[in-house]
């Protein structure tokens, strides 16, 4: 009763010196970055990953505010990214599962509706599919994220300014309950201007509504499979272009595929990712350089996933970041190749696939005792029993878990999950009003703090 | 360089907004509160336990200001306690085992000298010795925390006013190369008043220098183990009682089994340890209410300990904190447990301890598929196999190990290492000043700081 005294003393006291003693201030510009699966773990090791190669701090760690924020949904203390998002994106807490509505299934409003009440132009960017749980909070409806056709349906119909990143899932679904043609079709219907891939991002120049994709239908690679091509920063960068006017703009930018490979347990493609997510983050930085008084930059992730630590009992009090540098595929590139091998070499013994993996992650057969990626007897047989396996079922995850992680250990990285936990992750916030992002709070308050930036 | 950059601008204004525009004001009264091995997920579980039962937050995780503190030493990415409460106390990073000097070796000055130069008293207060890395590192100046008697020598020569919690290790340790009699004879010829337990303890009124101690060598028991008799809350209050004078006190307080029962992977005795903590925070807290312009109260930890988790591959999206209510006694204590009745007990067999394992962990053998604590098969032939083992060679340490690990995951909860972690802690303030603790900060920046604000 005493603390919950103090709590509500210390909310009224920050609310207070937000609202009547700072008063907030017309943001024109703000932007939401939201790292998928991104705590103060995953922050942690993409940092210490980049210093151990002579880099610098990660540019969203060196933001002036920092905070904690707690993300349990309405029904679980862990929560998944549907009602996580659901939570930044409207102010409200919802079940796991659901998108944009209450508990009950009741419609809420998200920031980016706001946005576009205000005037401003509106830009929903990812690196998974448009239709994933994150970017469908901020414009979509519906108590089963699984439902993306009818997500799509909402993005058609929301009138926002410019979708980009990875293509839309299911977008010609013709088994859905409410199917009325292929999305990309209703989309130009509705005004839209499409683009698919490098060639036709070259184009966009200057259009009132645009969807802009990687591909069709799929997430963005990640960044350990493909440096070129299109990236976050670019459809960042190009939202930025095509959304700037007089009354400004509100931009979510999703690094969706940070969570993936932290369910496969995959640090050095999260890595990639975090560091993609940053040089997105790069992009509004430098805007917000150039409009320095009207900018408004906040960074937050949606949850753990993974149960990442940066510690493990085999190295005890050393951690080795920098042997992350030497994978040179994402753990989904790495099954495909093992088990594409095994499809044209059915007569392959251990033997014939130990290159690649070694390729792979640099790990080191038959290596003297003193090399760090060295595979003792006992990983060399994990990981033969686990090839054994395969031979007999076309599965490859076990040899691909195995693998990794034995790399991942021998950096000093452990993992405990293959689903999300509940530890709360760090928010960070730069520009007009970030102070009211300070301390420790839920993730709903991020909606509400947003929300009144964006009535002014 | 960009983001060097940036940083810098952002610790300048940072630093100017608090130097120069709000300028430091007098704390009369200085409390620093360290939860060694507490990092957010030590915090978060404890939070999720108490709520779970019906509780309120946590105070410390209540207070307005919380904030985010990186933890590495002068030669490890992942730091030990004595480098970690050299930072804390002194401001500069040393080197792991390193206490109170510098990573050659010089002396450093802690913030209890600066508070005691001052003018103000000093007590220094710890659940576990006297001599452990935490406190000694106040106090002290050793390039080897296993120094316990030279350290203990350094105590009595500190001059402080109060030093009290768990005993003081080695005191009579006649094979210490500088020994000069018993550290409690040396103590009494230095002026102290040495108390001993809880009958003892009940005399202290107004003395002068003071030593209280609940034993004579050894930490304090943990709580799940002894919930009466002297705890950290009881040496915080008559700390307050007996420091408070005109020019006002410094105060360091350790919940220093917190990382014990994390080495050992532990979580429901680690819960026990946190809110025993948090009750001596609420001394602090209570007093600074009594005293609201006058006291600064900061709470942090010293490292993340054991790579804890919320969360756990075999329970998926699911955390049951409310499962672990029913463990009855620590790791430390369960192992004596089972050593004694085996020692008595020379034809035990496995049915024979399976009382002991159901009374600790409210584990069940044989129940019904629904029952949430049911031991499945392969639980029950890793117990047995244990136990078998034991009986080999009388350390119970792999039995409780496997009890344990079978109890945590139940709840939702995994561990990845018995070491420390890279993972930063939450640093916590409230009171005089208490918005210079903001942010994302190194643990020297705590030091710096209450340096800073001791000095006025």
């Amino acid at each position: 009763m005493f603390k919950r005294l103090i709590f509500l003393v210390s909310l009224f006291l920050m609310a207070s010196s937000v609202l009547f003693a700072e008063q907030l201030k017309r943001a024109k510009y703000v932007f939401l970055f939201i790292g998928d699966g991104m705590s103060l773990p995953q922050r942690m090791i993409a940092q210490n990953y980049l210093k151990s190669l002579g880099g610098d701090d990660l540019l969203i760690n060196s933001l002036p505010i920092q905070s904690i924020t707690f993300t349990k949904s309405a029904d679980s203390l862990i929560t998944d990214s549907a009602a996580s998002a659901t939570a930044i994106a409207c102010g409200e807490k919802t079940k796991n599962h659901y998108i944009g509505v209450d508990s009950t299934g009741n419609p809420l409003t998200s920031t980016a509706y706001v946005a576009k009440k205000s005037g401003r132009k509106v830009g929903i960017i990812t690196s998974v599919t448009l239709t994933h749980a994150t970017p469908a909070a901020f414009y979509a409806h519906n108590s089963n994220r699984g439902n993306e056709y009818e997500i799509a349906l909402d993005l058609v119909n929301s009138g926002f300014d410019y979708f980009a990143g990875g293509g839309i899932a299911q977008h010609d679904n013709k088994n859905a309950k409410s199917f009325k043609g292929d999305i990309y079709s209703l989309a130009k219907n509705s005004g839209y201007s499409v683009f698919v891939g490098e060639k036709d991002f070259a184009e966009i120049s200057g259009q009132k509504k645009v969807i802009a994709v990687e591909n069709k239908g799929g997430a963005m690679p990640y960044f350990i499979d493909k440096k070129d091509g299109l990236r976050l920063a670019d459809f960042t960068r190009k939202g930025i272009e095509l959304l700037d006017n007089p009354k400004g703009f509100f931009m979510m930018v999703e690094g969706g595929k940070i969570d993936w490979m932290c369910h496969a347990n995959d640090v050095a493609t999260t890595i990639g990712e975090i560091l993609e997510f940053d040089r997105a983050v790069g992009e509004a930085f430098a805007f917000a350089k150039k409009h320095p008084n009207e900018t408004l930059i906040v960074i937050t992730g949606d949850h753990e996933t993974g149960g990442l630590t940066l510690g493990f009992a085999g190295t005890g009090y050393k951690l080795y970041p920098e042997r992350l540098k030497n994978q040179s595929c994402s753990y989904d590139s790495f099954k495909n190749k093992i088990k594409d091998f095994v499809k044209s070499n059915s007569e392959a013994v251990f033997d014939d696939i130990k290159p690649i993996i070694e390729k792979s992650f640099a790990l080191k057969f038959g290596a003297p005792k003193d090399e760090p990626m060295r595979l003792s007897t006992a990983e060399t047989n994990e990981l033969k029993s686990a090839f054994e396996r395969l031979k007999k079922n076309p599965d490859s995850s076990a040899l691909a878990n195995s693998a990794l992680r034995i790399f991942n250990n021998k950096a000093g990285i452990a993992w405990t999950s293959n689903a999300h936990t509940a530890l709360p992750v760090a928010t960070s916030a730069y520009g007009v009003n970030s102070s009211i992002f300070s301390g420790m709070f839920d993730n709903t308050d991020i909606a509400k703090n947003l929300k009144a930036v964006l009535e002014k």
